[in-house]
């Protein structure tokens, strides 16, 4: 796609029209274009890494200028092993259940008159995410298993990774309906984006809140949020302390770049004699600034927390610890400062994780388990296309059967309403039943 | 509430708390609430309609002017026999099936880590909706039977009768916490809702499609839009011509002001012939004013029906008529002027129903039945909020599952993800099983 709005309005109308044939593809044939998509990557290493070198050196220039860090610059690299990866990632995909041609419920109305509700796929999606090409693939591969067409807006740190990736994506994808999958790059490509409300289905935007923020006030598109984790372990005063502390650690320094890493630790007063010198020191070794409120400076000597620290995605080896005094306190806590993503507490007491869990309002809420595991694959989910942060439609990781809708599929043998309406009506039968559409019996 | 945004501010405030606390709320607890609103109702008919002669009066009043229908006096009004079936919908949706304290799935992720899909309420949910007082009623009793806090905004026509129904409401449900329904009354609180979007969690306006279409381009906040129907019957070839005839007959003439009626019957050249004339002049018997295209009119003598006919909602008996070649020209026309709605196919051929239904991108589409049938009663959804023409969240008619999300719960012993990453991670395990949360055995 070109750089004028014109060319995009054309584009995604060919992604709308090509989504009305994507969605009567059969699985054979969308698995097919996804081996196809597979092949293409690991019989073009050469010229994929020849491209990817071209954004690496780019963001080595930034960093030697101080404008960009060496982590961005380690995401944007690709390998031989990263592309084995990556195709290996699309085969996986493939071999995932098919979220369409899936019956959800089937209800006899009455006699010969019964309702299918079907998964389906919800049409075009439009997706704006970060500087890692394998992002590229990867959504476009989920979009594909899901029979969508999708929009797809890379970081511009990787776009000569993008458009070698995108070009094999094409190429390997001839037999699926053209226009499937559409590629932009500018951020004023974006804007067009969200006017087009009568041809986008659903945006996803993966990135800061601002930016999510920014989608959501300027389109009258649906929006799937994925923006930043503020997430927390709450260490209860019936905690096992060592299984507290490994939690905690782990929570924070397994991956702290992530947004499911912990940012503040609340520790229960009755333990925090015992618990706070013992994972303080375990994070300080591990290289990690802890701050804490007044209380938690009258156990351990850290720097001061402010008010904004618990509202902060640090994303970094950085956490903040305060120290409460009930469950009910930790749940104010959360519910004022969290962003509603993955909240776990540590307890050996169920009625207590219980009332935690109940009264949370977060994606996300673990017992005894590290705030880590709040990801599509762990979650065996398979690959995810981000982690919503929003409540309607799908919530926390997204994956395939975040990728569907549904529509209802009624099969009638010329029944009308008038024979259920008035003083003779006939009764519903309502009852729910085994079946899939379209039915066997009507063939 | 009073009519001032301070006020309005707090309202949202008080209902967001509440939804906290309804949320935990068990089964028995809402149900109980909701037999005491029946009651109330049951016990004030007086009041009720006392307050009720107002809005008649008043809207009789504008008959005489001009400025109202006949058809919306008769919706305002409420009657002994119409307040006993809105108590009797309330005990109803009682009567229904939880949404809540469902577990969706549950899963093994590794030996002593599990997790649990579990449906939770939205939260706070704005609505707005059109000037039938028993829409109030049903608004309330489907939010509270769901677990959500609810905003009410009620047409203006009714606001009398609407002040005493939600009066009585609120007096009924004092054990329920304090603030979950709120009534607002004037446009200008509607517009300092769209605002709110920290605080309330889903739209969902009833209208008119530029009055959607206001709320959608006015806030971030997530919209599930109930707009016009569009629908259309299609009769196909290979259909029955006496089932084509009593089910386009039903679509239009049953009740022709509803969203699910039909506006354009497109009819197969090849039975145009035997076709039209007796559905034209049982249509023309009942009052239905009918439009045809060119061809149509070469069969029958009706009025020219144009270009704007196809995308008109006539709510009235009006309809198009339209004659094509072939079972890809029907959907053609379909995908162009549909609203996504409800469409119905006429076919004793099964595959060439299947196409029809495969290929449409409508919310339902049907086989042999009148497109009356699209709602949430006939559906087997008990009472619904509105019928979506969206495609996120939920679609078609939304009953109580479409005031829901869901949360994930994950029960472990400790687990961190340190023991599944690496050289020697441990592989997940990922395994459906029967299950529900909170686990038994935990206790």
């Amino acid at each position: 796609m070109s750089n004028n709005t014109d060319s995009i309005e054309q584009g995604v109308e060919d992604a709308q029209r090509a989504a009305l044939k994507l969605a009567t593809l059969s699985e054979a044939q969308r698995n097919e274009a996804l081996h196809a998509i597979a092949d293409a990557i690991d019989s073009h290493h050469e010229a994929i890494l020849k491209e990817n070198k071209k954004d690496v050196r780019h963001g080595e220039e930034l960093l030697a200028k101080g404008e960009y860090s060496q982590a961005l610059v380690d995401r944007l690299k690709l390998s031989e092993s990263k592309l084995e990866s990556i195709s290996e990632m699309v085969r996986s995909v493939a071999q995932q259940e098919d979220p369409l041609e899936k019956t959800l419920t089937a209800r006899h109305l009455d006699h010969g008159l019964d309702l299918y509700k079907v998964a389906v796929p919800i049409g075009v999606v439009g997706t704006v995410f970060e500087s890692r090409p394998d992002a590229l693939v990867q959504i476009a591969a989920l979009s594909l298993k899901s029979g969508n067409s999708v929009i797809l807006k890379g970081g511009s740190e990787a776009k000569h990774s993008n458009r070698v990736l995108y070009r094999l994506i094409i190429e390997a994808t001839s037999d699926i309906p053209a226009g499937w999958a559409q590629h932009i790059e500018a951020r004023e490509e974006v804007t067009a984006l969200l006017a087009m409300d009568e041809k986008i289905d659903l945006l996803m935007p993966r990135g800061s809140s601002e930016f999510v923020q920014y989608i959501q006030d300027n389109t009258s598109i649906p929006v799937l949020g994925h923006t930043e984790g503020v997430c927390h372990v709450f260490v209860d005063k019936k905690a096992d302390l060592q299984m507290a502390s490994d939690v905690a650690f782990d929570a924070k320094v397994q991956y702290p770049a992530v947004c499911n890493a912990v940012e503040t630790l609340l520790v229960h007063e009755s333990v925090a004699d015992a618990y706070l010198p013992d994972i303080v020191s375990r994070y300080e070794e591990a290289g990690v600034e802890v701050r804490g409120d007044e209380k938690t400076q009258s156990y351990v000597e850290v720097e001061d927390a402010t008010e904004k620290d618990w509202a902060t995605e640090y994303g970094d080896r950085i956490i903040s610890v305060r120290v409460i005094d009930s469950l009910v306190d930790a749940i104010d806590h959360i519910t004022t400062y969290s962003s509603k993503h993955t909240e776990s507490i540590i307890t050996e007491d169920s009625d207590r994780a219980e009332q935690f869990m109940r009264n949370l309002d977060s994606a996300s809420v673990f017992h005894n388990a590290s705030t880590r595991f709040s990801d599509g694959y762990r979650f065996g989910l398979g690959a995810e296309v981000g982690i919503s942060t929003g409540k309607i439609h799908a919530r926390g990781p997204v994956g395939l059967e975040g990728l569907t809708t549904y529509k209802y599929h009624l099969e009638g043998d010329g029944h009308i309403v008038a024979s259920y309406a008035g003083e003779d009506a006939i009764p519903f039968q309502h009852e729910e039943f085994d079946g899939t559409w379209p039915p066997t019996a009507d063939k």
